[in-house]
């Protein structure tokens, strides 16, 4: 595949965006790759393990005459990047970035780009709860999904070469509004980090040394409470609306599993469970 | 080793009583294996396997002349096997079992136990989401934890026994009373199952199509719903109390959440995160 960007601009070399640097890199994807960041350390690592070719701490001088912004940063400082780098950015250049909300950063984006630029919103589904660049690989995209969200004066071209380069990672590329992904998000990401988070503070409360007890189902349960707290409370704060929602609407079924439970009525506890099996075996099923 | 028991029954050759067999054989502690179930099909695939030399579907007869009956079946059904069984084992045999709710079973079995019988208690702290004689494996106990439960009037050396069973198949081994280990298992095992439950169905009620998306956290959230609806639904019901408990304390931490998030409160936020991140981090180095 010949390159699709001579020079790239990764803002933020943490887990998505130094893994998307290994493995653009290796499928010859893009040519020079620069880092920025905050953390002079951080980005040693990066360097030192080939994800960027060289870093600055000055986001105006990684992103000058760059093909590719991509912001990897926290949503919430995602405006401002794009803000001050604008002026820098070769002619024609592409921003996009890798968020896990997409209505907010999409409107505070646009609100501040140059007409001749085109922001491309786009979010690779796949992480661990392992952050920095010590902790990328290539392979995490492989078969994951990613959602590209264009807004209504996004250049077609721009939204192409995005849709190619995570296609060109391993990952199956879908489009749709702002809107649907944050839906879609509330409900498979930000609802099981508020759980898991949620969970392991109920504990603590609770009685910390039931801990030591854990089988895997709290393992499992709770392992992505280890994530990244600045990265989730901005998430968290940036899909607000939608993410209330899905603990509304979640509270309400564990409320109604407990009623069930507690007045004993096994029939009706049986079909709640069975309902949820069926659909959990099939899930696995389709996506093994 | 010497052998621990010559002639053990178990009653119900799942996941659990399955891998036991297992484990107890390749660790040369047990003689004969008898199993016991409902279902020819899987007593089948457990003598294929050589998980039991023999079976039967009548549990007197399987039961007739054993050391160690191995209640391995939903907590439910414990009681009725045991009062069947009583007057057919060897003099001097152990009752044990593997359920995941210890106060009402031991009530319950110690109601109908001949004084001449001890009964222990017994918890391993294992398993996965797959059901059957077809998913048991030897190495499922290795490195996890094992609870007894002896009663008041327990004999000493059928403990001691039990112990080394689970000692011998990999588990560390800690005893308590019935209560306590309720108690502890409502939180690390049954809360984790019933939010896994719920949040599969809260999905099914929103929009089905979500799921697609899924990335690592939901599956991981949601994998245990794919468990036995018939053993879920009888430890929901058999440890309703401190289920209850535990689900009701879960959902106060987590509308605490909500509502750091919804009125926009990022310290407040940022504060519970990082509380739940410490020990999450804490719990996974110890666990290593």
């Amino acid at each position: 595949m010949p390159r699709l960007f001579e020079r790239v601009t990764i803002a933020g070399v943490g887990l998505i965006g130094g893994s998307l640097a290994l493995a653009a890199r290796a499928a010859g994807l893009v040519g020079e790759i620069i880092g920025y960041g905050r953390t002079e350390a951080n980005l040693q690592v990066a360097q030192r393990r080939g994800i960027v070719d060289r870093y600055s701490r000055d986001i105006v001088e990684a992103a000058r005459d760059t093909d590719l912004l991509l912001l990897a940063v926290p949503v919430s400082a995602m405006a401002a990047v794009v803000r001050a780098c604008t002026p820098v950015l070769r002619a024609g250049a592409v921003i996009s970035d890798v968020g896990s909300v997409k209505a907010r950063v999409v409107a505070e984006v646009e609100a501040v780009l140059p007409p001749e630029l085109s922001f491309v919103g786009a979010h690779p589904i796949a992480g661990t709860e392992h952050s920095g660049a010590a902790a990328a690989f290539a392979e995490l995209f492989q078969g994951n999904r990613c959602i590209i969200t264009p807004g209504r004066r996004t250049d077609p071209s721009a939204v192409a070469k995005v849709r190619a380069l995570w296609e060109g990672v391993g990952m199956r590329v879908d489009e749709m509004d702002p809107a649907r992904h944050d839906l879609i998000l509330a409900w498979v990401s930000h609802l099981p980090h508020a759980v898991a988070f949620s969970a392991v503070s109920a504990v603590l409360d609770a009685d910390a040394a039931l801990a030591q007890f854990a089988g895997s189902s709290f393992r499992d349960l709770t392992r992505v409470a280890a994530s990244s707290v600045e990265m989730w409370s901005d998430i968290f704060l940036a899909n607000a609306a939608q993410v209330d929602a899905a603990i509304v609407k979640f509270i309400a079924v564990l409320e109604a599993l407990r009623r069930a439970i507690t007045s004993g009525d096994e029939a009706e506890l049986k079909r709640q469970l069975e309902r949820a099996r069926a659909a959990r075996q099939q899930w696995s099923a389709a996506t093994r």
